[in-house]
This record gives structure tokens, C-alpha cells and sequence, in this order.
């Protein structure tokens, strides 16, 4: 019998946010480009310095700077307000991007302690940040990914904020899905950006580009964020074919936002009438939410597995186990949501209602 | 009146090593690829693997890993030699690109104390190496770029390397421009890498690809390496921009290392005639050799402006002083040289000599 990921790559149709194109279509933007125009060398020249004062604007700051990653700006964003508190003392949620994904860089190549605020299973609180000690900075990740895409309400996030601010505590935004969460605040990234000391964002997360972040801060922070580039070893000869890709992806994706998050909604409420399957958030506040089943992944594979072979839809990607041992999967929606279109992800989603989501139902 | 640079960036024949492509050009490669091919996610897939598999073959190494920088591949590298020797000792040349370009990375991020040996002006020796107190690794750069290209002969190479094993001190090879030195070597790459525990090598200096290093050495460094590559931010969505073209690059000019050779090494015999200039080495051991005008910059520019105006032929590119006052210029042999052919740069070169280099004649 085929396994579950054997299958799931099988199918046609994918709720996974963007498909993932070829390497020749996602360069393709460069046949297009006037054959002129010449590379960026070593952070300098018009392609990349363009491209970082508009996002500089975009977000309302004084300038930016164009990383390679998102894994190296925001460990030399955090460096930065460490240095300049003579703190090496940063806090952050339990899962936190630095504290689970990147090998503990932060600890490894920064020396950087970490404080964890509140809970894995839920955002943190002012009451978290009103117990912590005194640290350089905290970060705020908009949305909480791994926790299915929660945000804090306006009035809390600002509360909490200017209650930092009031400590002399710097703030960094973790904005690697920052455009996917303002329709729900119904504010601009300026707007958003304005509460933070320091903000990073990602191209190739909802914005589907190739690779690549943005910094962006007053001038001074972000010219010690230069030298710190140049430390990581990301301050390359070319930055362009990540900073091209990113701009057209900016481009072409940044009104889209509204639609994601309205068809995530959507989706969420069709997905919580299958029993044996909870919404968290029980309604989604960006493009994303996580699904959790009642049962273990390998007690619903079967199921997922029948309806993707039937249907020739995969309503959901991995799976993994949550802490008590129940699966969960995350949703995430770009693109393929509307490429797929409603009747054939009704038609899925009857169908596993039909068989039934609950290793009870199977076996009775 | 017109600056050196200017005249210089409007000269129409530059002896610079490769022409500067634009960004269009740089790209086209991705217009032949089969269009089925998928990215690299995050260090993985057929695209990276298979190009990293063909480079460890090259270099006769067990495994290697492609980085997006070779200042972030360099420093992990030392970094796993003075874990693996409990020691945060390195030794290198005074003028090793870790110490003078790389805003002291090494330091900051992994807290690696350097000691430097020998002396800035000439290669080190053996000599330099017998009073050396135990380090974790020494690292040798060939060419020794920073002073003309300088290689010690093979017999000394080797002679220092066996002494480091016999104290069981690592080697590291800066191998940025490893295939320009094979020529003179008469050696493969191979040859040359056995003698190193590791090995990093450049994809965008002789070989002119967009950027992109790699560093191999045994699989249990390799692996390592990857976690290293993790912390520093990059393990990047997709490295494969500068994988294919790294590829393509090495392809088109691997065999063209012996001819840059020996075009460098005519072209120092040429400009060695030349009153005022002094070249160093004397005779070139690879692509790459400097000029020492016996001269200021400030002295030597009139009469290189007046050349490149009435010749548009550029001897030579960016002028810089050295620790005498007295100024300098990197010659660095591509395909450039080649392309504006003899008869132009035999011409430029005799009205140089007709107009003198140094200020005496100037003024006389």
C-alpha cells in the first residue's frame, strides 16, 4: 500500500499555498528584464538599493537591507539591541522561529540568552511580559505560526507594546507573514511597523518568492546590520536573482492578501462540519490555521488517503503529532485555494465526511 | 578634468579578468533548462546534491557543501577544527581574507583567536610554522591573493603540511582560487586537496559564476558544517541560482585556467619593460600578478588617463597604495584579456612607455 506522503504527492489538486514552481519558471522574470541593467555587487548598486528603500517605506522605517535569510536578519536584529543594552538577554514565544528551526544560532554564534514568554499552546500575554525580568528585547512573531496563525487583538498588542516601551525594553517583529495578518488588523505594514524598534519580513512565504528577507530600522540600526551581514558571510557578490524574484513576487501577490485570508475563513468553516476535526483558531485571522483530528496520524491516513485517491484532492499536507499525541496539519492558502475552486473541494470534503474522520467509524 | 575611475569606467577594453554581464545575460542559462527540473528546499534535492557529489569528486573529497558565501563557509569550517581540537587557535597569513575582509567574523561570531605568521610582505614558511605554538588548524591560501598571487613551490608545500600533520595540527585550504594555480602545479585538483583536511573553493573569481562556494572534506566535517550553515543563516529555501550557474561556470572555464596562465605571465613580461613598474612576482604563477609603480598614485594617473584615452585600452583597473606610499594595481588575467587581442594592448602599452610612468619624466 502507498503511504500517505506517496499519495499526497500523487495528487493533482493541493491546498498548500502556492504550488512550487520549476527552477526555469521561477526565473523566468529575468527574460523580461531590460538587458541592461546590471548586478548589485556586495549589498551596493541601484537593483538592491532600490528595492530596499521601497520596502523601507512599505513598512514606514528609515531604511532597510536585503538578507539572504530571514534566520540571519533576525539574529543580528536581536544582536544589535543586545549590544546596545549591554543585555544578552532577548525573549520570545516557546516557538519561536530562533528557538526551534535554526539550530540554535542565536545561543551558538550571538552568546544570546533566551527567555521563553508564557505557553506553547497559546500567545503570550501582558501578564507574561509584566513577570519577565529585564531583557534587551522581545520579539512578537504576527502571526504566531506554529501555533496555527493566531494573532494578539490590536488593543493587546499595542498594550503590550507601550507597556515594554515603558521598561526600556526594544521590541522586534517577527514579520515573515506580516502582509497575511493586516487584513485582519485592518491596518497598513507602516501601521504595524510603527510599534517595533526593528522588523524583518520574508519573499518566499505567502509573497511565494524565491529567497530572501528584508531588515528594516532607523539608519543606524541597519547599517550595524550591514556589518553583521558581512560577519554571517551573507553579504554576497550577488544578492539580485533573490532580489529581483522578490520584488516581482511583492508585486504580484501583495493585494492578493485580503482573498487569502477571506478563503481561509471560508475553508475553516467547511473543514470544522467534519467530525472528529477542530479549527485552531476556531476562525482563522490570516491565511493560515492549523486542523486538528481527534484521532492519531496513523489512525486517519487511511481515510486521507481514500478521499485524495477518490476525489484527486489533498485537502490537507503533512501530518504531525501534536504533544498528546493527536495529529494536526497545517493550512496554509496562496494561490492554489482559488486554482483548485470550490466544487471539487466540496466534493473532497463531502466525501471525507462520508467516511468519516474517527478511527471508530472506520472500524465500525 | 576627468578622475582616474571615471575615465577608466568609460574605457572601452578593460584587462580585468572577466567582463561584469548584466543581470539578464547572468540568467540565460535558466532559459536552456529542461523545464520540469524543481528547486533545492533547503540544501536538499537532485539539484544541489548532484552538483555537490561532482565537486567532491573534483576535489577528492569524500563530501562537500555548497554555501552561498565562502566567508561563512571559511569560518565554519575553522570553527569545526578548534571544536574538534578543544582549542580556538588558528593560524594564517596576516593578509588572509578572514582578517582583513571579513569584519573580523571569525572573531565575533565564533570568538577564534588568530595568530598571524610570518610577515604580511611574503609567503610563510616553514620556518614560520616551526615557531608556532599549538593551534587548531592553519589555513593556506592559494594564491596568496593579496600579495600578487604568490604560491610557495610545490616542494615547500608539502614539506609545511607533513610538519603540521606530524603535530597534529589541521590544514584548511582557502582554494578561492585553486584552479588558477593548477597550472603551475602541473597538478590535478585532487592532488592539491589531498593535502588538506578541508577545502573551500569560489564559483565567481577565475571561474566568473554569480556566487556560491563549497566546502568539502569528510563527511563527518561535512555534515557538521550543515548545522554550522543552518546557525549562520544559509541554509537557504533555494540556493539553486547560484548552484546552476556555479555549475555552468565551471564547466565553461575549467579548461581555461593554463591559458589565463599563460597570458599573465606574457603580459607581466610586457609591462615589465615598461620604466617605473616593477612586478611582483617577477614571473606570474598563475592568472594573477600586482603591479608596483614607483610611483604615488596621485603621481601615476595623469599619464594612465592620457593612455587609456587615446588607446581605450585600461592596463590596468583600481589603483591602491601601498604601505610605502607608493602605488599598486592587481592584474587578474580572464577572458577579457584574450577578446581585446594583442595588437591593442601591445599599442597602449608602447604609448605608456612613450609618455613614461614616473613623475620625473612627467614634469621633465
Amino acid at each position: 500500500m502507498k503511504s500517505y506522503m506517496e499519495v499526497l504527492r500523487a495528487t493533482k489538486h493541493k491546498v498548500r499555498g502556492h504550488r512550487l514552481a520549476p527552477m526555469k519558471e521561477q526565473m523566468k522574470v529575468f527574460e523580461t528584464l531590460d538587458e541592461n541593467l546590471m548586478p548589485d555587487m556586495y549589498g551596493t548598486g541601484s537593483v538592491i538599493e532600490s528595492f530596499q528603500n521601497q520596502m523601507a517605506e512599505v513598512l514606514g522605517k528609515e531604511a532597510s537591507v536585503f538578507f539572504p535569510s530571514g534566520t540571519m536578519a533576525q539574529q543580528i536584529a536581536l544582536r544589535i539591541w543586545c549590544d546596545r543594552e549591554k543585555n544578552k538577554k532577548v525573549a520570545y514565544h516557546p516557538l519561536c522561529h530562533l528557538e526551534i528551526h535554526e539550530q540554535d544560532g542565536l545561543k551558538e554564534l550571538h552568546g544570546i540568552k533566551t527567555v521563553l514568554l508564557g505557553d506553547k499552546e497559546r500567545l503570550f500575554t501582558l501578564e507574561d511580559l509584566v513577570h519577565l525580568g529585564q531583557v534587551a528585547v522581545v520579539l512578537f512573531e504576527l502571526p504566531q505560526r506554529e501555533i496555527g496563525g493566531q494573532l494578539p487583538s490590536w488593543t493587546d498588542l499595542v498594550e503590550m507594546v507601550m507597556y515594554l516601551k515603558s521598561r526600556g525594553i526594544h521590541t522586534h517583529l517577527d514579520g515573515a507573514r506580516l502582509f497575511e495578518c493586516l487584513p485582519y488588523y485592518e491596518k497598513s505594514a507602516q501601521e504595524v511597523c510603527e510599534l517595533f524598534d526593528s522588523v524583518y519580513i520574508s519573499f518566499y512565504k505567502g509573497l511565494a518568492g524565491v529567497t530572501g528577507a528584508i531588515l528594516a530600522g532607523e539608519k543606524a540600526f541597519t547599517e550595524k546590520s550591514k556589518v553583521w551581514k558581512r560577519r554571517h558571510g551573507g553579504d554576497l557578490y550577488h544578492l539580485y536573482p533573490y532580489v529581483v524574484t522578490a520584488s516581482h513576487a511583492y508585486e504580484l501577490r501583495k493585494d492578493r492578501m485580503q482573498g487569502y485570508y477571506e478563503q481561509a475563513v471560508e475553508y475553516a468553516s467547511k473543514l470544522s462540519q467534519v467530525e472528529g476535526i477542530k479549527i485552531l483558531p476556531e476562525v482563522p485571522v490570516c491565511n493560515m490555521f492549523h486542523v486538528h483530528f481527534n484521532e492519531r496520524a496513523d489512525d486517519v491516513t487511511g481515510q486521507l488517503i481514500k478521499v485524495m485517491e477518490s476525489s484527486d484532492v489533498a485537502l490537507f499536507g503533512g501530518l504531525q503529532n501534536r504533544a498528546n499525541g493527536l495529529a494536526k496539519a497545517e493550512i496554509y492558502i496562496g494561490d492554489e485555494y482559488g486554482l483548485i475552486g470550490d466544487e471539487k473541494i466540496d466534493r473532497a470534503i463531502a466525501e471525507l465526511k462520508q467516511i468519516g474522520i474517527s478511527a471508530n467509524q472506520k472500524r465500525g
